[in-house]
């Protein structure tokens, strides 16, 4: 998306929700005591987890497959991803009938790989670089004639993923704060949007993997820069802040805190054990950042959207006591 | 509950529905493909691990809690529980302000009796046998007035378990089969409840573990016969059949499957997987059940009560690949 490309807005998620309601699962509100005195707030869940294909991510892919002319859908859509917007974008063109390509970075999480397999994807492997996996996808556009539908960076996708907040807000109404995860900021700007829209009295806080805190320091320094190497367990939290994303996000305020890997994994484990949901690192940041700061959300209201689960189960991160 | 009792009529899961509305968490539906063609059926799944205390137990504890006279209730209540029940009338009756007491036999599951005290029960440990726990039950109502909610055998108990198949029918109408596991047959009998006056046509079949299988007898035998030493991994299920849960049962032609252990953990696993939902065992039974006798469930819409999930996560019954 050129930078100077008008950016989505509220009304775009609004359309975006009435656009995916066929489709979309209106996740459940959860809550638990136990979470509640560990963080000593009031806390909310939002699990996307259960979302169709595992992940938030089917939103966005849904509003952007669905919205496409009927010409362009017939040659069908290209993303690279390496887990949940792949499996979510096949599922997307599978409901509609479509083809979907999906570039996949070799050493990609294999439950997730798994999915975008098992949703009936044509996958095409690359090497693990940015470089590569836009290299890839270029050409498979050229070769079919498929529409790219960016994992993060597309104003379809962060309208899409704006309705998860959407749905958090008008199931909870009066948060104090809304926590997500940030990786590529899909989520994050579409959150951004909704609150703007419907609850402008909520901040909106920004949970990021300490391994890869580019959205941390673009925030504050007013410029986007990649991590040279992310290192972090949160294989969804990896890439950079998206263009669109970052100039939305800017604009809104958001705070962002970063979080150690460790402080993710027990954050993971406590979530199994009090809500039983399994979701991903990369989900359970946001929890994370709510524990490891505990002064700030004292005695507040606090939206939590926990964004996905594709995890292996035979692989959980801790080992039995 | 004397055996000439009158039993609860679908009319009362209705009016239980009604008065337990302000506190139950309407839980989702659930699916996936992966499920779908792994059993060669379609399946849907009401996630009771999501429910308040961690299992659909709350429906029928707040039936009953909400239902007592407010000169009884200011008595408190009391059970033997050696789990999700206990925890659930515990938190019923903190909603409604009033003292829970519950009788836990020794070596009862550690992850349910920590959600027991959590949910400020007082406590009263006995032997592992159900004449201990009948008598230390009988005192603690002879000393404090306190009302008796036992786990199954009581009408409002199975009224309030049957709410969980009436929105289960109400969000998947037109459901060939409803598989429950079946324990003490609270859940089993309010289900058969439940069919009878929404949806005759759909067929109950109660999945049991085959180390504890008197329901499967008793259905067979027309009469009730304890199990004498109940050998499962599914501790929800170890309870004989209660009376009047028998005689509903009995009456409504459902039928009885037996689950081996194995599969009820390979089952498990795979929720977790696939719904990324951790269930304990004696919820996993259902789905085994169906996976076990596929021919039987061929082409079928199939809904599944997913019971509860009160687990540990650190020991989880399967090893790392």
């Amino acid at each position: 998306m050129p930078s100077n490309a008008p950016l989505p807005q509220f009304d775009d998620v609004l359309d975006a929700a009435a656009r995916i309601a066929p489709h979309v699962c209106v996740t459940p509100l959860l809550r638990a005591d136990a979470l509640d005195a560990a963080a000593g707030a009031r806390l909310v869940f939002k699990p996307e987890g259960l979302q169709h294909a595992g992940a938030f991510k089917f939103r966005g892919a849904c509003n952007a497959v669905a919205g496409l002319p009927g010409a362009d859908a017939a040659r069908g859509v290209v993303t690279h991803s390496s887990g949940n917007h792949g499996a979510a974008l096949a599922l997307a063109a599978r409901l509609r009938g479509i083809p979907c390509h999906v570039v996949v970075p070799e050493g990609a999480n294999r439950a997730k790989l798994d999915l975008i397999v098992a949703q009936g994807a044509i996958v095409h492997r690359c090497a693990p670089t940015l470089a590569a996996r836009e290299a890839r996808c270029a050409q498979v556009q050229a070769d079919t004639g498929a529409t790219l539908v960016h994992p993060y960076a597309d104003p379809r996708v962060i309208a899409g993923q704006g309705t998860a907040t959407l749905e958090l807000l008008a199931a909870a109404p009066g948060l104090d704060v809304v926590v997500v995860p940030v990786g590529g900021g899909g989520l994050a700007a579409g959150a951004a949007l909704a609150l703007a829209g419907r609850s402008p009295g909520t901040a909106l806080v920004l949970a990021e993997p300490a391994g890869a805190a580019d959205a941390l320091h673009a925030l504050r320094s007013g410029r986007r820069e990649p991590v040279p190497a992310p290192g972090t367990i949160c294989d969804g939290l990896r890439a950079t802040l998206g263009e669109p994303n970052f100039r939305i996000l800017h604009a809104s305020g958001a705070q962002v805190l970063a979080v150690e890997d460790a402080d993710a994994i027990a954050a993971m484990r406590l979530l199994l054990e009090r809500l039983r949901l399994l979701v991903e690192p990369s989900s359970a940041v946001a929890l994370a950042a709510v524990l490891a700061h505990r002064e700030r959300f004292a005695g507040r209201r606090v939206g939590i959207v926990l964004t996905g689960g594709n995890v292996d189960p035979d692989a959980l991160p801790w080992g039995p006591r």
